[in-house]
């Protein structure tokens, strides 16, 4: 299939977008619409030759700096993209000589940017030049450029200038300072560092060029490393220059200069890294896809908005989000919004749960910062910032300044005043849960989350006596126009529903995980009297529903400001606030995006209250016509596209879901250059399957009840949920053609959970595709991870490291023979080390329990036993230093480290912190599970597979070393690959066995790992 | 005498300063301390081959930029310094390899920074390296560098590169957009633009290479055009290299780069420029000087501080001023305070006249702004702000901002609350005027600010009817300890006296300049009763002076603050606010600088009130003990020198002098790094001058009553007063020995006007050096101009053109004639070609006079007559276009603004402006004198003067082009050099004499003004 949609100067095709005339005053906002990326960098649409106005930018995840002046932002990473071209001594610009043809593409299938070109120079010569870009998605450090130069009528003389441009800015400001440059037998290389943060980063790039001969050339030019070849260009023969750039920063590895350089060195050409890419992004798109026929606009513009979501999602790191305006420009600084959580997270929860698992323990890793603002407001718990960056503190602008000398300085109040976002967040923790049944995560992120800010709500009410209510007063809601309200209808319910779902998660937790539960409560102080305090607020909380009606009051007194029409103000082209001023919109019915239907949409998926047809048709006829769809926020149309769905207003429904669906690519509200809209994007992944597929969730699994556009013949697209796929195949067609009687119907109004799931589920066509969660005992134990068998056709994607600590590591081994020996010295229980041999990677109690057979001894005192052999342990691993480390070790780890492969620990022992931090590896490992961190031990493989998520991957992209047969029978139930360290009857079925890490490598290790995969 | 005293890692020698070691914590004080400047830029002292922690910073007058985040400051320029050498493969820097020898030398004599060194590179070669730079003060848009490499021990491989750097930063903000850059034949030029303000820099460089065979490559890098060479530096052998460096910006010149790449193509070797250079500097000197015997520390220091102020003070722009850091730091981004006209000017005052001038005008020529502060906060006529830059609008910032994310921000407010300095910048321009007996500029300039700044005041005071007085409320006085006070006796008092001036000056000009009067009357809207208004208050204000011990109390209640003994805080190092806190500081009687005292210095030139003894005694007992002079305002400790010397306290007074002396050599307050404290420097001009030379102004003359330190044996400088020059020699060692003895001695208080100027200037030693003041008609003409005779001995110094416009640029003659024949015709007077002949250069009054001879007209039928001329001509003009130039004109205007020459039109025309408007010039002239802008007409040379004053120019440095032969005769009588076009009959008399522009260039006229200085 390959139609074609035209649309001013883009052609939309199945997965491609072709921008056929250059227009330089679209610079900026193309810039944002052709951004690529890989989940680790964005990088903007900007022309590789440069541009007298272009922003080129390049954003990291995770980097930011904080120089006061200009508050907490994402800092443009040195620009990677400079290629420079002189013909005949004329240096190719677009704005030049004469473009004689142009052609861009953006290759969304496999995030490959390419523009075409036949330029006659300002002397006359015409060439054709080609450009390619992509960020590799195989592996995220690696970027890769090709340049194809073809003379057209007659011999060239091409010079051709690579580099890396360490002056990166943000309007204006470098957030780098330079540390060092220089030259490497394959090309350049650039380490900077921000200013504030302190953050450093490594770039290596070379240059090679085939087609023509040429000398390269380097030159160090102070924080702008250059590769320079000059050739003579045959007419009509191509030569091709290829630009390979890796990058590495101090979040990943701890030499990003060695790191970048190494992996350089190590690259096969771009033709092969490209193929990887590609196959990187099957695998994607696989997941992620929707399959839309007979509307090819929106069929491209849909997988558009996910692709632009795809490339910011981290797949490599749990403590960064994805920002408002994902990594493609420099709006609102890189800061992370509720945005993500309410707009964005749906679709990576039921396509990407990995990268949704990432994108919420970003707000556990950050929640300190979520409890230092709490306390500054002099409040308790966890009350997360509205605009949050690295440490989860508040980065919202204090203010925003005038333009003149004696403009006034306007305060931004959304710092103070707007904290539904604390609930939000809550609310997608346990929206995850429920869709991914991930209770680990739940038991050690989710919960600490929701309960933690429970306690922030439960500080921040105020208690009326005189109503003998709970009030929150002075808020902002989500309507943004008004900056000072009470009782905020949308603030209030999602805090009583947070505080239901807190009261529930804590009962759960106490029987799933009572001991992560008992050490829960310690922390956060959570007693009887608090949720008592929360039952009470919840019974209490004033919320201003008519149940007679349904019609909900947005805040205390809404009703009683003055009325507006909006269609007194059409046509215009600015926001109402714009028009009206910010305190005339404060005094009127106007708002900015749905707040309370914004509720309804929230409380829409298992039909809580006040969700109900009565309220949504009610408070859809009052508020729609308030809102300011157009020019208001650019996250309304996607929610009142989908309520309109169900509302059966299907062209309303079509006009909201486009108006979200184009406003990058036609930069319809004219602020493209900005940045992606991250929410409006995830609205309209939203809207396809909520609204137009109509699924909604029954315990036998999504169900769908479509009303599709009467455009569109088909939309095919599959959802993870509880551990398995379901495809949908939906035709269309099957709804009432004209507008009229669409607007009438009430056809699409959805079930409910309360409703029978199978009633109006006719069209389901749902059926799972994946294997069943694997069960490992109980319930509580369930992981949802998707076990896909280890691969065996290809080599395996090596990610991380789970080293067991006693035995591999390390000779505690020793320390604990000694403690048991000592212990059973003294009970007088015959042991030896031929007996300890035995006790290799197994816990304490066990341990305790085989020295002691049947022995008959009470609860009481095997845990006396236990505490007493731990206590001889401790004393003796008080002389651990770092020269108990054994032989190889440091050196591997030190090696995987420079290849960019994270290390974890995974130990049965409670000491383990311990023992790394006096082996001085803390600054080492990326993660550690311990004794604590699971309840089932070795050889269930629980514990592996904990640190597979701390580490942010997948089972199969890790490595397990073990000395004991418990250990690597673990790693192997739980999909890792695993290398055994001691003789073949004890570790034998490992892939790998060796002896000890003495002088193995990591290439060594590779070489090895790929042959079993071989086998 | 080459004595040497050396501190620390300083030797101070007659003019040179000399580091002996480098020390990389003292890099941005140090940075600091080797500025070198011009009075167009400064370049701080940066390393040319850069350093990690490296700000290499250029600030060009005037170069403002204005993006709101960072607020208006002075764009860091491109860096110009730039040089890297690499030697046998390694880069030459200082933290790499070994240095084994050291010095950096700065020579205040002529502006020149060296550094010499010897260095062995990390792999083993022994290399010397000297580096030189200077700006040129000869021409202000040259600055060159000088690089001379020595291989100690073999052979070596050397690589230079040279570059211009674009991206230089404000504290990590690039103000600049590159617009283009490219290569020459002679080098590489760089074109850039700050982004708000939008002014263009044009920069070219090239570099020459001797005693070495090299060819030389330039390269395209962005941003950072470099031209390199690599060659063989043998054994023993000397190589030098040498870059010079033009820059021009749109400030000046309309193509900046072609002017800056001209310039540098006709540019004769470094050698050469760097003598025009040392003569530009003797001139300066020659006036400038202080030469201290006995104290060579003081010596070379006291002429370290003359020299940042020289380099910052703008002799070529009178819209500029000097920053509160000069244009040596980041200090302050640029602003200009009070600092200027009370601490720095003097010296500009009494040693460089025309300085002094352009620094005032620059308050001229931004009193817009300050009229737009006064409509801000709803107040009248000027209210100058306490930071200006560019426009003199408010950029004092809002808030200091915080550290952390919840820190509060700290509202700065002495823009709202310190409104003294408008009285102050009255007080300067009276001072300025006393001087210099520049009428001329106090009727064109300085009336307007003092009339119109007490126009402030009497809107600003506040009449107490309780009382039956008027008060100041709400403000900050010189003593910003103090954040909130009412009456702060210095505000009042300063007021009170600013409205004495004024009704003097109105007074004043009503009788010198009574058109003006009548003129700058109806645009201020000074009536009678304003003045009487203005007597009211002079009566009314409230002070708090108590007759009876002469004491002064600060501010109202200021006694009833708590009392504080600053000596229980010593040992200290941070300041008593940094200390108590901002609130607590607020509340005690402890002031960060002079605040009763400085009033009391600023009334002593012509001891008013509250100048006397007694109060000056009683109230230093009171204040001194109370002010925190080491870590309150750098700009206490000279003013308390002065004051101390007054009472004797010779101790003390030398004590604060040296402290205030050595405040950037010695980084005592610890923040050189910021820029040179320039009121400081100004404060030890006049520490030597008014203190330890004791120096009063009678009617006479100034007078000698030294009280010189003990240790000094000469003291030498000269003053320019009134038109003549006076030298000092005083010879030291008159005064009592003991520190005890002294600090109990009234013998130095000086006697003020009031007493015989004879009585105690025993020692005066002065006597007029120059010419008396040209005598040309009354005494309100006088020009303060020292008449130099024109130079014959050498190339004249060409600056400035002034064009008459009649008959030289084009042919309103013709108009003129049409115009005077029709009312000749119509008035029945004979009158024809051959008459009109005789008008050529004159006045239309005078023209008429000799049109009606002595024909019986009233003055009334006078004024119409020249009425009805002007209003046919005016119809002729209408119709007048860029076609009306005549042949040769628009060529020469823009050669001569390429080179840099400043274009300036007098002509007696009253019409001047619109026929430059018509005919397309406005652009390119920077000054219009016309038939307003002076009384008598030609042949009195004022028409002439006063467009020289416009262009800040000296009238030696001007070329007038004239048609007839009263402008000839004015031109001559100016001290002009003078080019006649016409018939030798009519214009014989000029230097020059050409039948008409056609065909005329630049080089010719050189040459011919060449010849004719030679005669």
């Amino acid at each position: 299939m390959n139609t074609k949609c035209p649309a001013r100067d883009f052609i939309y095709q199945d997965w491609i977008l072709t921008e056929t005339r250059f227009n330089p005053e679209q610079l900026h906002s193309r810039g944002t619409v052709f951004t690529i990326g890989n989940g680790y960098l964005g990088t903007r649409g900007s022309l590789e030759e440069g541009h007298a106005r272009g922003l080129p930018a390049t954003f990291i995840h995770g980097v930011y700096d904080d120089v006061p002046v200009v508050y907490t932002e994402l800092a443009n990473c040195p620009d990677w993209l400079p290629m420079i071209i002189t013909i005949n001594g004329d240096r190719f610009r677009m704005d030049q000589g004469e473009v004689l043809q142009y052609e861009r593409k953006l290759d969304v299938s496999q995030g490959l940017l390419s523009r075409s070109l036949r330029w006659r120079s300002p002397s006359g010569s015409i060439i054709d030049i080609h450009f390619e870009r992509f960020a590799s998605l195989a592996d995220q450090h690696i970027l890769g450029q090709r340049c194809q130069i073809t003379a057209h009528d007659g011999d060239c003389l091409v010079e051709i200038q690579a580099s890396i441009n360490g002056y990166a800015e943000n309007q204006g400001f470098n957030h780098w300072e330079g540390i060092d440059q220089g030259k490497t037998e394959s090309g350049i290389w650039l380490e900077s560092r921000t200013r504030g943060t302190q953050i450093e980063i490594g770039m290596a790039a070379k240059m090679t060029i085939s087609g023509a001969e040429a000398a390269l050339q380097v030159s160090i030019v102070p924080g702008y490393p250059t590769i320079s070849a000059s050739f003579l260009a045959k007419s009509q023969q191509t030569i091709t220059v290829e630009k390979l750039v890796t990058v590495f920063t101090s979040r990943e590895v701890n030499k990003q200069v060695t790191a970048a350089q190494e992996k350089l060195a190590q690259l096969p050409d771009y033709t092969t890294l490209l193929t990887a890419n590609q196959q990187a992004w099957d695998e994607v798109w696989q997941k992620s896809d929707i399959y839309i026929e007979g509307d090819p606009k929106a069929a491209f513009a849909v997988r558009y908005n996910l692709f632009q979501l795809l490339i910011a999602a981290p797949s490599h790191d749990e403590k960064v989000s994805i920002p408002a305006k994902t990594l493609s420009g420099f709006g609102y600084r890189g800061h992370i919004f509720w945005d993500t959580e309410i707009f964005i997270l749906p679709f990576f929860i039921f396509t990407q749960p990995a990268l949704a698992r990432n994108l919420l323990s970003y707000r556990y890793h950050t929640i300190n910062g979520a409890r230092r603002k709490a306390t500054h407001y002099g409040f308790k718990g966890a009350m997360y910032a509205w605009e949050s960056a690295d440490t989860g503190d508040e980065v919202t602008p204090r203010w925003a300044l005038p333009d003149d000398y004696y403009g006034e300085d306007v305060r931004i109040w959304c710092r103070d005043r707007e904290i539904h976002n604390s609930a939000d967040i809550a609310y997608a923790v346990w929206q995850y849960w429920q869709a991914t049944g991930d209770d680990v995560w739940m038991g050690d992120y989710g919960a600490e989350i929701i309960l933690d800010a429970a306690i922030f709500w439960s500080s921040r009410v105020e208690y009326n006596s005189q109503g003998d209510r709970y009030e929150i007063r002075g808020v902002i809601g989500t309507d943004e126009y008004h900056e000072f309200v009470h009782n905020n209808t949308f603030t209030n319910r999602m805090v009583q529903w947070h505080l239901e779902k807190a009261l529930k998660v804590a009962d759960w937790l106490r029987h799933t995980f009572p001991e992560g539960a008992k050490e829960l409560e310690e922390k956060l102080q959570i007693t009887p009297e608090l949720e008592a305090h929360w039952q009470d607020i919840i019974k209490k909380i004033c919320i201003f529903y008519d149940s007679s009606t349904g019609l909900i009051e947005q805040f205390e007194g809404f009703f009683q400001l003055k009325d507006i029409n909006l269609e007194d103000y059409e046509p215009r082209q600015r926001s109402m606030q714009a028009i009206l001023g910010i305190e005339t919109a404060n005094q009127h019915q106007v708002l900015k995006q749905p707040d309370v239907l914004m509720l309804l949409y929230l409380m829409r998926p298992s039909a809580e209250f006040p969700y109900n047809e009565k309220a949504l048709k009610s408070n859809w006829d009052y508020y729609a016509p308030r809102t300011d769809i157009t020019y208001g926020s650019s996250l309304g149309p996607a929610i009142h596209g989908i309520l309109a769905s169900d509302l059966g207003k299907s062209a309303t429904a079509y006009e909201r879901f486009m108006q979200a669906l184009m406003v990058d690519l036609e930069d319809s509200r004219g602020n493209a250059n900005d940045g992606i809209h991250g929410a409006s994007a995830g609205g309209i992944w939203q809207a396809v399957i909520f609204g137009f597929g109509g699924i909604q969730f029954t315990e036998q699994g999504p169900t769908a009840n479509p009303h599709l556009p009467p455009n569109w013949t088909r939309l095919k697209f599959q959802l993870h949920w509880r551990g398995q796929w379901y495809q949908f195949d939906l035709p269309g067609g099957q709804e009432a053609g004209g507008r009229e009687q669409e607007e009438k119907s009430q056809g699409g109004f959805p079930s409910g959970r309360t409703s029978g799931a199978g009633e109006q589920s006719s069209t389901l066509k749902a059926f799972p595709l994946a294997l069943p969660l694997v069960e490992k005992g109980g319930a509580e134990e369930e992981v949802f991870t998707l076990q896909s068998p280890l691969p065996n056709t290809q080599s395996p994607d090596i990610r991380g490291f789970i080293f067991d600590l006693d035995g591999v590591l390390t000779d505690t081994a020793e320390y604990h023979y000694l403690g048991w020996q000592r212990l059973a010295d003294e009970e007088g229980i015959p042991f030896d080390r031929e007996a300890n041999e035995a006790l290799r990677g197994v816990s304490r109690r066990e341990s305790l329990m085989r020295i002691i057979g049947d022995r008959p001894y009470s609860e009481a005192q095997i845990q006396e036993m236990m505490e007493r052999k731990n206590r001889y342990y401790i004393e003796l691993i008080e002389h651990i230093t770092p020269k108990d480390l054994l032989p190889g070790a440091i050196a591997l780890l030190d090696e995987l480290r420079q290849a960019g492969i994270k290390i974890g620990i995974g130990s049965a022992s409670k000491n383990a912190h311990t023992v790394i931090e006096r082996l001085g590896l803390a600054d080492k490992v990326d993660a550690i599970a311990d004794g604590y961190s699971v309840q089932t031990p070795k050889p269930a493989p629980d514990l592996f597979i904990f640190a597979t998520h701390q580490l942010g991957l997948e089972p199969k992209q890790c490595v397990v070393v073990e000395d004991a047969a418990a250990g690597v029978e673990a790693a192997l139930a739980g999909g890792m690959w695993t290398i055994g360290l001691g003789p073949i009857e004890r570790v034998g079925a490992a892939h790998v066995v060796l002896p000890s890490l003495a002088g193995v490598t990591w290439t060594d290790l590779r070489t090895k790992l790929n042959e079993a995969a071989r086998v």
